[in-house]
């Protein structure tokens, strides 16, 4: 059958998937598709078209909802057999924008670890609560709450508490970032710091930068915000510069979005000179850089290299900083750092999704920052977390088999595993689940969810003993796919 | 001179905003345009553009920043005299989207009232901090910490805390609103609320449907999502049916957004006859409505009217709960109600703005109100409140001018009052701001920001006695402005 669309955006007319799965069910009303016919897999139909591989799965899904066609997972979608009976008009459904069915459709393909309670967790990147310093931080909360008094209470402006404001700003001078503490707008953790950022430069339509791999959730921050991604291939110190200037070249291209040191997923950080690269082919073709600092406290070998905001003469870098990995999640407490008129919109922006944070919050934390426990917890989390990269890698030494490749992090809870060719992760996933241990799959950092050999095991959660377990078994489930003996001898990392 | 524009959007091109600041420019350059000439203002250059004001004011911003124009309140904008040499090419600055200079545009339209400490403050929609039960919270905070231990620590998942959505879900229940606590998505209070409930719906280019007045951060929340707005005039009961139905047929208007109980600014509550009709007509034209429900807990006389999601059996009603005025907003807990797959979609939508709220405050709330004590804290506002209503009341009655008419709200805190026609309250605001008197201008809650006689006056922070010395002093301002004696007699209810 042809399918012919119209018009690829649906100002004026209907949306495209709509388009599709219209022409669809006629062509099942006409019986030009019979029965029990296999509709072309997702891909090739979009690749077909022209369109986002996300139109066509909602197109099916909208025929699988009224009935007329039913998708068996690795066999393909089919017209039903029999054909429903044309069911009476269903009671009136809002129609959801297409942005939010297409955000629908990337958390359906999120990979689900529900049952798998007394599996190894090594998929999750959110440290172990067992490890939070939650005594002592009610201990600051309740020392702010009694000097705030009820004004604590009011809101605080888009731009955040000032206490927390001038502690992060002091800090992040230390680090070799100069900031104060007004070019700060604090947010509701590093991700809606992200949100943020990308809309001061991009709006629907516009494309972004992306390293691949990345971090998955800027991916969907980006699809909910009606932006395409363009990938950057990372090689072994950043992105590939060559490729990157290609791409900010483009001027439907607005920013690079980084994570320069511990980077998520692979665990790598990149030099000072490659720092200083990238900056250079940012500001040439004249594009801003977002520089998602989301671990930086979280260093536990070597020198830190300084943030790449530190290397920033021109005023181009938006840097995010995070209490989420190094402190906890529950705190809600990230920031953005920005110079010039980029404050005033980020604050603008931030008045206009949410007015103000918990100011309660924000003056726990500098309390707690400031009273010196955030510090003396930083020491803990950074002695444990070497001990389990140490473990970890170990592990990987002994169990993985011959041609895997892994990298070495020097902070951060992540290391990044490529497996031998042909080895797809996520089809690996579900031996692994049942066999007792969790990864993340690679294809979930690819901006376009293609297959991967690759995954991303933390030590967030799992202590020394556990992942060493948790790698004997990865190991065990690899080789059950036949590919090979375990290597003894070789490192290699990447 | 002529300004030609390509296209009205930027793709591929230049943003409209820089192609009239472009063609300015070389105008000046080529001396078609003199130093000292006034340029066209900026409504009538819009309108003969066919553009938005806003993108007419960008450009004009842009000129006066490169120092070829410069503005001057209420004279207009002129070529500089002397123009100022050619400057060197700018730092490398960072072109911003064209939705983030609306929002600094619409975010510098905003009265500011900052030096203004003294003046008796009615401007305002924030209780009063002297008025929170802080240290009653606080003991509900440590009582949440305790119990809930280190975990609460962790991200909550996008739902929010299961306790709140409970408690929440009941409190709901009782009001009418058949919910449970799985279809409900707590949020960042009511203001992230509303940008995730009109993300559900629309998208950049797509329209919303407001009434007119409305509450001027959803118009701030739409601007910076790029969505249009179209008004629909509120009459005594309510939005205007006829033009509701005109609006919601259009195929690019997406939804209602409503604020049926103790509207914001006009204070006033629809009856039951007129939400059911409000549905009756959302339904014959197939679009949902967002149901702002950020006071309901404030009602101080007569029975309450039950939410407009109390009756709706057709499920496309979203309803927002706050407890930022109820309680206090340093709480950030807000809540959007929806039924079927919109929960999930308002699900995916919070998950990739921020992945999860701060659990201990939620669940602190949850013990709150639990123990009973933001009940009690409710009977002590409601008393309160309705005794601040009738002093106001009393001094609008007894010092405005005839001609003027206000409403008498049974719940919240704000008063709408029109004053005589031909009195523009933008204007009227310095001379109050002067005379110690502090007041919301009716234009910003016009979708278009167009003039009004109009003003909100609120009685969350001042007391009675303030209350009175605050409209004694307004009385006496608008005499100034000679809008005749002081009204003795008449009350005029809107």
């Amino acid at each position: 059958m042809e399918i012919t669309l119209e018009r690829k955006t649906h100002r004026d007319g209907r949306p495209v998937y709509q388009q599709i799965a219209d022409q669809i069910r006629e062509a099942v009303a006409a019986r030009r598709l019979e029965v029990g016919t296999r509709l072309p897999p997702i891909r090739e139909l979009a690749k077909r078209l022209g369109v986002n591989r996300d139109t066509v799965a909602v197109a099916y899904e909208a025929l699988a909802r009224s009935g007329l066609v039913k998708s068996t997972v690795g066999r393909g979608t089919f017209v039903t057999d029999p054909p429903l009976p044309a069911l009476p008009p269903p009671p009136f459904e809002p129609a959801l924008s297409s942005l939010t069915e297409r955000l629908l459709v990337l958390e359906r393909s999120r990979p689900r670890f529900g049952s798998a309670v007394d599996a190894v967790p090594m998929h999750a990147l959110i440290p172990d609560p067992s490890l939070y310093p939650a005594d002592a931080f009610r201990k600051s909360l309740n020392r702010a709450l009694l000097a705030g008094g009820p004004e604590l209470f009011l809101y605080g402006g888009p731009q955040g508490h000032p206490r927390m404001r001038e502690v992060l700003a002091k800090r992040l001078c230390s680090s070799g970032v100069q900031i104060s503490p007004d070019e700060l707008v604090l947010c509701h953790g590093a991700s809606q710091g992200i949100g943020l950022a990308l809309r001061l430069f991009a709006e629907p339509g516009d494309v972004i930068a992306v390293e691949e791999p990345t971090y998955n959730n800027v991916l969907a921050a980006a699809s909910g915000l009606g932006l395409q991604t363009v990938p950057v291939p990372m090689r072994d110190d950043g992105p590939d510069l060559v490729a990157l200037e290609r791409a900010l070249k483009r001027p439907e291209v607005k920013l690079l979005y980084t994570i320069p040191t511990f980077h998520n997923p692979l665990g790598t950080t990149t030099s000072v000179s490659h720092r200083r690269a990238l900056l250079a082919v940012a500001t040439r073709c004249g594009k801003p850089v977002i520089e998602d600092a989301y671990e930086a406290d979280l260093g536990f070998e070597g020198t830190p290299v300084p943030p790449l905001a530190a290397f920033d003469d021109a005023g181009i870098v938006v840097h995010l900083s995070s209490f989420s990995k190094s402190l906890f999640p529950g705190v809600r407490v990230g920031a953005v750092a920005a110079h010039g008129r980029l404050v005033d919109a980020l604050t603008a922006l931030k008045q206009a999704t949410d007015l103000s944070d918990a100011m309660p919050l924000q003056a726990a934390l500098a309390e707690f920052i400031e009273c010196g426990e955030y510090d003396r917890h930083l020491g803990r989390m950074r002695r444990l977390l070497r001990g389990r990269r140490d473990a970890l890698l170990e592990a990987l030494d002994e169990h993985l088999p011959e041609g895997s490749r892994w990298t070495r992090p020097d902070g951060g809870y992540q290391v990044w595993v490529e497996l031998p060719p042909g080895i797809d992760t996520s089809e690996l996933l579900p031996d692994a689940v049942a066999a007792g241990v969790l990864f993340a799959p690679g294809a979930q950092f690819h901006h376009d969810g293609r297959p991967s050999n690759a995954l991303r095991l933390t030590f967030a959660q799992a202590d020394e003993a556990a992942l060493r377990h948790g790698v004997e078994i990865l190991g065990e489930v690899i080789r059950r796919r036949g590919a090979g003996a375990p290597r003894r001898i070789d490192r290699v990392h990447i």
